[in-house]
């Protein structure tokens, strides 16, 4: 059967309920529709404005702002903030239909994953998952049906994943036209300390500090600076749930950071430069080869 | 006189030399042709193939390896690395007519507007300058005419600086669509060191560090890394010289913000979310101070 024959006679998941109408719940809504990968979408979220916007652009056919009331579904997406995700799958529990799919998008996954396979019944299945893709902005007007193409998705499915589940969140992602790997939550969150929630520590600690140093350095701000601090823009609650969320790998990142900025700055203060240019030359290697990736 | 009459008739420049053309100088010339600013423009270069590129692209009418060769021009922009400009001028003095205007683009100022008012003869107006724009690409074939429209270009006179050739140069970076500003050399070179050099050590160190923890671990570099590692493209050898010419600032700089990043990291190791809030929140405020600058 062709693809093109499939996706008009038979959908991934019949019925959705994205819980977190934002930002990347939003843009799954709209790629997998546009996709033709899944039918009927409920969106469950917090703001009546912002639930209106995802419904005047198309993202969902119904809005809820209680959890409880998604009705029968096949898949319910959790993509709220870390911190509410416990109570709202204590919520959703009681209402979720033997066979339901659960998955999420978080960015720190081993409490994420421990905390839902406890709280949600044995009879649903439920498959972790970040897609590693989005920007600085939030919320239903910012939902993107292009968000997610060429970029990666981990999924993280443990001893308890369910084979069928974990395939069929797998070619969701991979439908809305992302690169998918399966790791376990604790290398995942090694992996995401390093390559993102390093980069949100430094990008909080170098907008706040230049502003503390002289408010006026930021009339200043380059290209160079507006890029490293681009991400200084996403929500502080939500990345302090992160942070303490994956606190023992985000905090030894941070040390061998520190540690090769110390290197840098004593060849800076003694003048070496071979050993600056040695330092720098490694840098530009290792971000030529991000290019190539 | 309308805008439209004048730039059709008199030129700020008639005859220019473009010493460097790569990104910044290409773009000059391009930006300053656009706007009728100048006229005929010489390209000096190093290599022949960039300056077959210049040639190519209409960004230059002639190109010389050799700088003593540039002829009788009215300006001379030094777009080349720190390290080049001494010897550069040093080639360059003997040629220049009485009352030629030389300007540069470099990123730090002090060192190098002391090395231009000692080398060039005195009957040569330098003012040195550093239009606040760029990418991490290089050479003729980025240059961009739009590159510099909406940002800032800071001019760095001196008790020796000419008045009228002061003003000459103001009108070019003006009429290419920059907001231009005065500043002192060593009141330029605190700045950069916060708001450029800083983001540059962080970029090179960062990229450095991750890929020193685990090769693969680059294959998972999303937006946030990709737009903080993104500098780090840069070629080493230039930013070699920029860091080391502006050590004690870039110094002071760095200490500052491993220092802010210091008391992140105790707030992570110590669970404390509410300093930890505090400290992302106080980005977060800056990064949007600069989003309205």
């Amino acid at each position: 059967m062709s693809w093109r024959r499939r996706r008009t006679t038979v959908l991934l998941f019949e019925r959705v309920a994205i819980v977190g109408v934002g930002l990347i719940g939003g843009s799954l809504a709209l790629a997998a529709r546009a996709a033709g990968l899944i039918g009927h979408v409920t969106g469950v979220g917090r703001t009546e404005a912002n639930l209106a916007t995802a419904a005047a652009r198309g993202i969902v056919d119904r809005t809820t702002r209680d959890p409880a009331a998604i009705g029968p579904v096949d898949l319910v997406v959790l993509a709220v903030p870390v911190r509410s995700m416990a109570d709202i799958a204590r919520a959703l529990a009681p209402h979720l239909r033997p066979g339901t799919v659960v998955t999420d998008v978080a960015s720190v996954k081993a409490p994420v994953v421990e905390t839902m396979e406890t709280l949600l019944p044995p009879d649903v299945s439920f498959v972790g998952a970040h897609p590693i893709a989005g920007t600085e902005r939030a919320g239903a007007g910012a939902a993107d049906a292009e968000l997610f193409r060429g970029a990666r998705c981990v999924l993280t499915p443990t001893a308890r994943t369910d084979a069928h589940a974990l395939a069929r969140v797998e070619a969701l992602w991979r439908g809305v036209g992302m690169t998918v790997e399966r790791m376990s939550p604790v290398a995942h969150d090694r992996v995401l300390a390093w390559t993102s929630h390093l980069v949100h520590v430094i990008a909080y600690a170098l907008a706040a500090v230049v502003d503390a140093a002289d408010p006026n350095l930021l009339r200043y701000a380059g290209p160079s600076f507006r890029g490293a601090t681009r991400v200084a823009a996403s929500a502080p609650e939500a990345w302090v749930d992160i942070l303490l969320a994956n606190a023992p790998a985000v905090g030894a990142a941070t040390d061998a950071f520190v540690a090769e900025v110390a290197r840098l700055r004593q060849a800076l203060a003694s003048g070496d430069e071979a050993t600056l240019g040695t330092l720098l030359r490694a840098g530009r290697a290792a971000r030529r080869r991000v290019e190539e990736s």
